[in-house]
């Protein structure tokens, strides 16, 4: 099943249901009119959305309409909580050597996680507004996972049912404000700023036999001003499940409904696949050349970030953002 | 005027308007049905309930009945972001020093935030769950601010203006946690758990003279099992006002309507007033005889966390928790 929030009708968006070849769009109202709703109420709303999505593939429903990105606003225009982890080790130790920093040996048994910003959510081809180049504008390439309920003290065996469903991620990143904001040691506020989500979520299912229950497999790609940047497998060099993730969060506290996990930024050792932000290529650029030759992103270029199926269909749409000079707050 | 919700009416609870003497409240729906509703539509709303609130006053309100504090959520049941500042620097240097480390001259220019977990708050009297004491359980009495919609890039002078409601937290802080996370470097997600909210939320005008415009002038009051353990003023060596804290955090991003600000643990650097959290006695302690002598909170401890006004009234009614052991997740 496919779920995503038109721009319309408040704060949360409006719930549609859409086509699995991302064509078509149908409201959801009356099952649930936010997805936020749906995932507070989620073991009675999903059977019926998933008739409704039955029927829109089978072109059954009359009030279906085309679905025009532009009108998408993340499926979770906001959310009460997002937590960013970090599976992939190789990001971690990349973006740190670039730092001059080491990677603690306890880094691969107790999973990296910070609070995220989550009181809205950038649509997938909202713009990235910033006030100066000076800031290092890059793209972090990521999937997430969306909760039900979880109990505090959930133990990773557990944890796995509570993901209902999945969303890729542009987690903007400061490379220019950051170094100065983890020197203070209280993790990100400044640096990393709204992230924007996929035009769509989906449920396990749409991904066949490339999930296995605990990982997925298949490559993220990134393009950059319309060309290939990178494709590493979201299965591959992966340190941590979703479902240990999910552990690690509710150690000392629930988490509401709608919680979102990201994997943080997708990372294979194989360099050769590329990269899913301007971080990773900056520091094997140095560790090559003694500097890096990339730049961070400037005014006007694009970030495009998506997932093909085995068959080379879209899964979640595409997140295709600007970064756009941002003029000032009112005065 | 004085602002709580019940726990009652969904996750979000039900709004209800105060009265003064904190003895009477009365449902504030059909002017808004929560207060995130309210502090979303807050230029036509306040006015409305403000009318409510003087009715109620006035006992002029047959719909008014006697407030019970157990069944008060808190007034903000979930929000979409708590960002707690650290604007008593004499705080985090006690905290520091007990951990052997320095603080940076810069932190007194650019103030020190995390991003706290925000999708549930503790209403006012509902038990702190800890898995084991061995978390090191400790409290930290704050005060907070509640926003209206923040445009990116605000600066000091202007964001004063979008502080609507003013509230005590209770920062539960799990010290015993908090070392090998911070060690990680991205800030809290295991060692600062959920936190509570004092039964009521206010507007700055219930402060009289003791609110200046930028600061409050009075002091926070902290009892443990009953006996008196602080009472620092709120207005004595505070670094950063909210409206710089507002600056600090919206730097590179919008905050959204019910955005909550903390001000960091109240702490004076005479210490003869007492403290806000049980690290910096402690810390005291160690410096005095080269070890703490008073132990984090064991299970059946209590915190009682108030405000009084000049005349000696509670302002925000007060939080009164127990420590409890936490059973752990359903099986």
């Amino acid at each position: 099943m496919k779920l995503a929030s038109l721009k319309e009708g408040g704060r949360d968006g409006t719930l549609v249901v859409v086509s699995r070849d991302l064509t078509h769009a149908v409201r959801a109202a009356p099952i649930a009119p936010t997805l936020q709703a749906a995932l507070e109420d989620w073991v009675t709303v999903e059977p019926e959305l998933k008739s409704l999505y039955r029927l829109l593939n089978e072109g059954h429903l009359s009030g279906a309409v085309a679905l025009e990105p532009a009108k998408l606003a993340a499926p979770l225009p906001r959310a009460y909580q997002f937590l960013d982890g970090s599976a992939y080790l190789n990001h971690v130790e990349l973006v740190r050597r670039a730092r001059g920093a080491e990677l603690p040996p306890s880094y691969y048994d107790d999973p990296l996680m910070y609070q995220a910003v989550s009181d809205g959510f950038l649509g997938p081809t909202d713009d990235i507004l910033a006030a100066s180049t000076d800031w290092g504008i890059d793209f972090e390439a990521e999937l997430t996972v969306v909760l039900d309920d979880v109990p505090m003290g959930i133990k990773t065996a557990a944890a796995g049912r509570h993901i209902k469903l999945f969303m890729l991620v542009n987690d903007v990143s400061l490379r220019g404000l950051i170094p100065a904001e983890l020197a203070k040691g209280f993790g990100f506020v400044v640096g990393k700023p709204r992230s924007a989500l996929s035009p769509v979520a989906v449920t396990a299912d749409e991904f066949g036999d490339a999930w296995d229950g605990e990982k997925l497999h298949l490559p993220l790609t990134v393009q950059l001003n319309g060309k290939k940047f990178g494709s590493p497998d979201v299965g591959v060099d992966c340190n941590f499940t979703f479902a240990r993730l999910i552990e690690h969060a509710a150690q000392s506290r629930p988490l509401a409904a709608g919680t979102i996990i990201g994997s943080g930024t997708v990372s294979n050792k194989d360099s050769s696949v590329g990269f899913c932000c301007l971080a990773e290529q900056r520091t094997i650029e140095t560790i090559e050349t003694g500097k890096p030759k990339t730049p961070f992103m400037s005014f006007g270029d694009r970030v495009r970030i998506e997932m093909l199926d085995k068959a080379g269909h879209s899964i979640f749409g595409a997140i295709d953002q600007k970064v756009v000079k941002y003029a000032g707050p009112p005065a």
